[in-house]
């Protein structure tokens, strides 16, 4: 940490400073330059420290030179982190690809779409029993009648299960069904539930939140990992901005950004990205451009009997429309189409390789 | 709601929308413009439907016209709620102020703190005793050690008590302490969370999100007045924006535009929404010049000994020049301070007046 | 300037960066971290280098120190900064109000305006000749008639007259009828504009770009003192920021900020900081609750017929209470309204006192 | 246009409204909803129209159904715009790269990279002599002399080029040397100088402001074509948000969505839209897998030796490295990279083809 003085702090705050700095039990580095005075804290620094440092008299400004993530960081963890859900590997240099339907509907909906999936191509079959919804007024998922079609599902087409958790009372009974647990946007900061995922041994996948820094995004998964359980999967899913012809903006640079800063897989999902159905395949082809080792994606039958989302779900045929212009591009990219992995529901909890 | 066809669209496209209209209940009424058709929805909808219609052959964008909250809006509420905490009456037409600790730490830090913002006039001790924090390394509250110390503060200055609670397991203990519960920022959209404080009989501030449109906010808002209890103060903290030099951006104009549209009281907290302890008095005067019913103040008797936010907590002395100076300005825009209230810890839980 | 080091920076890569700083003519200082070594650049550093250290190998990132901005920064100019506009002082401890039509129409209803606004006590007459439109398909101004115009209301009410220029060589027309000459949001950035402008000898009235930090707002002031002209006002009218339901997000909290970082007067519009009538009033209190030097305000006689921005505009009756409002809130603040001045026109350009 | 009104306006409020709306020469519909009455406008309406309805009394919003855009709307203009450059042509399937210097700085390094971008397969030159600069401290170009060593590029490799223009009085002697005129970002909403670059035949290439809506943007470029220019390219360059780990936030989502509702050429720029040298390659290679048709690209021999933007230029080996993979990556999209293209220099201005 670096302490920047006011340009007109005098000889006597630098001095307090320092020895608030040394009586801590840090060395202070004072250094002066032209205009003004800065004095480094050597150590091994807390957060708060910043804070209060920032109050003392003639302080102009504290600037941080560490990382605040540990466990997620590639400083401390140089090699890529691959995860196991049974026979597939996220991660590992081949694309996964995560679809179906936003929520649970009908039992006749969720086995046709993933049925429909799973011709296609996709690996895990996505669907919401538990959804957070923005309207009170609003369909708010089959709960646990939603996580028995998921079952059922599984049961039939062999497909891994990903849904997501609200609540931290829910993460025993949603993890009997699911193979990766999803932590959306509007929870990226909810920490009773992330200490709670990270309490279990599933994967997690873990949506930035919409308001969050890439630094916020991986300090969260910091969260999950510091109770153990380092089967953290990040995943982009757009940002607030003030464009509003999109649902949210998606922040590509955030792929490659964090793929550089941390070792964890990540995913993009450029349904919740844009917002619009007919952007995502042109995002979805982006994000796997910029290094995204799969994507989560959108998919009803019949979309306008979504009951959540509609207007950004693809149809089958656009889907599988996806899927094989995805085929060409990751395979030109050296980074090809995870293959189709037989039963994986039977293997148990997933683990790093 | 009203259905915006495309320029191009065919009559036959325009006929199905207003077929898929009239099949889910509800009139259409299409309108033929110079460049485009569009169809008006008449009747009472659901928030879903925009999705449903968005995605049918030939239309550019569905519009809203009802507000999507109904128990929060002023149109259907006319009257301002006014939310007594015993013989305190917040959003009653006099300011009130509460202020204290981020987080508690030491007994004897709370307790000074606790007395030195009652001797300046504050109507409410606030205190963390659970803390979300960005960062798994950083302290994160005493907990139910930290509730046990509030309820000494409140013992002895009679002030009435609000702190935050982070898990909806913790709700029941919560409330045991708390005269107001406190949901932050972070957990605007936790809906499990809202859920579970609008089945208690307590009030409730909530915070805006750091990322919530006015919308969505009053939306939480309705959430928690789903479950029974109306008892909701509104607090706006700053939202997220691209300017770096102050932590947030406090959102002046969130105070006249919600006051405006929802009957709830509202409250400011320029602590969290400045981040800059020296921002803290003018933007807390500009609150309530704008329309705020009081504020939510950090106060520190030793802001550089603080467990969290010491950069933004007022010293003792500072907060006594801010309530000064507060006190003349709200004299003068005929919304005085709130008179000091005897022991309000027997009344109770808070009631509409 | 600190050179973060990369964690596994080499002991030869930080070599090399020392080796550069000090071919730069520079003083290099490394300090060993726990996890790091950071480089100090001693001496009078220029932006630039900030980039040509960033790029050299083993480097993390590289932390400014110093300030960019220098003519407009407290630090180098300690006192505050008056402007004076005939007999009316900007900044000198009393409340200005700059008040009239967004754009000059017709010279009935200019003249009615301006008679209006002087009679609630106004100190400035504003009215937009040339105007800034996102369409090209709307009303522009009238350009020089709309210059002639503001010259008659300025000789029958005697107000000195702001308006704004939006091209360089307009700007010495526009200078031959305005007593301050306005900078628009959208030419917060038109360095070509701050250059010109910053060549005359009028005061300048700069708005704060919708995108622009606090910093970059003071180096576009820097840009126009860079020039002479030290005579700059500056003007917060709101952010771009995700939330939707008004126009613009104001921020409050520049107010005090750049206050405290520079030594020039500030004034706030609440009209487009807005972009609802029904809000200016409340913002306006709090701009200067928050300590502005003065308000800048849309009035029309009739908004229904103001060619541009008439939601945002005051009748002179609204504009009338908001004037008693202010005067009261003024008075209790200790700054009060700025007396009313006798016929400035004659005064020739502004000068600081 | 469609007004609604609030949900307690009175018949008589409706009616006013009506009349205004036929007084002004337009058809009113009023359309009596469950909860609240709405008004479509029918007629070719003027954007002002807005702002003249909002402020009569009864009215609680309006709503906008045309897109003010026509010229650069697909709607009016159904098929891809293509812009001939001499032999090049931009936006007609093939995949079009410029790149270069963000600031000419001596002829040296101008040539040599010059001569380096045409060895990787570069199409256009580019290379900036007038500079805008935030601060007034640092390095602004060399002006006409910058345009003196661009021209000795072209006349060496041959390559066409493009460069910036700031000001409306440089329009003339910059188009003398380049065969494409850049508009740069904080000049999106200078509307002098779109206006005086639309009175040229030479194609724009206009980048997006980083705070402009993808409407505001196209509007710009409406700008531009109303003034009989209709060879616009568009450019996404980034915008700003609240992350601060990358200079800008690179909207890939505006690539489709402008593609669909415009029929002009979109260019991505992933210098500017990251900030970060290491993020060029993935934003490149993902930009052009959402649709881009082309790529504006900070290439520099020394990048510590550049006078501007160092940090995010690219060296010649890594551009080299770029358009390998864009070659792949093109191809396999079906978008190959735009073959070579022999001396365009005497080919006079651009043509829409």
């Amino acid at each position: 940490m670096i302490v920047v003085m006011r340009a007109d702090a005098t000889p006597k705050e630098v001095e307090l400073v320092a020895s608030k700095i040394r009586e801590l039990g840090y060395q202070a580095r004072p250094i002066h330059g032209v205009e003004r005075t800065v004095v480094c804290v050597l150590g091994q620094v807390y957060p708060e420290l910043m804070d209060e440092l920032l109050v003392l008299d003639g302080v102009e400004t504290v600037l941080r030179v560490s990382k605040p993530y540990k466990l997620a960081s590639r400083e401390v963890h140089p090699m890529d982190t691959v995860i196991r859900v049974g026979d597939l590997r996220i991660g590992g240099g081949h694309i996964v690809v995560m679809a179906g339907q936003c929520s649970v509907d009908t039992v006749d909906y969720t086995l046709a779409t993933a049925r429909a999936v799973k011709r296609a191509g996709a690996h895990v079959l996505r669907g919401g029993a538990f959804k957070p919804r923005t309207s009170p007024h609003s369909f708010e998922g089959h709960g646990k009648k939603g996580l028995e079609i998921l079952a059922q599902a599984k049961a039939e087409t062999g497909l891994p299960i990903i849904t997501e958790v609200l609540d931290p009372r829910d993460v025993e009974i949603v993890a009997e069904v699911a193979d990766i647990l999803q932590i959306g946007s509007r929870n990226g900061q909810n920490f009773a539930l992330l200490k709670e995922v990270g309490r279990t041994d599933k994967p997690i996948l873990l949506k930035r939140g919409m308001w969050a820094t890439m630094e916020e995004w991986l300090l969260a998964a910091e969260h999950i990992m510091s109770q153990g359980n380092h089967k953290v999967i990040l995943c982009e899913r757009g940002i607030r901005t003030f464009e509003t012809n999109t649902r949210f903006t998606f922040d590509v640079n955030a792929i490659p950004w964090v793929k550089r800063e941390s070792h964890l897989p990540v995913i993009a999902d450029p349904s919740h990205g844009t917002g619009r159905w007919y952007l995502v395949e042109p995002v979805a082809l982006a994000a796997v451009a910029a290094g995204a080792d799969g994507l989560l994606i959108e998919v009803h039958v019949s979309p306008d009997h979504a009951l959540s989302d509609g207007a950004q779900s693809l149809t089958p045929e656009n889907f599988t429309r996806l899927m094989e212009r995805l085929r060409v591009l990751a395979e030109a990219l050296g980074r090809p189409l995870h293959p189709e992995v037989a039963q994986t529901s039977a293997r148990g909890n997933g683990q790093i390789s």
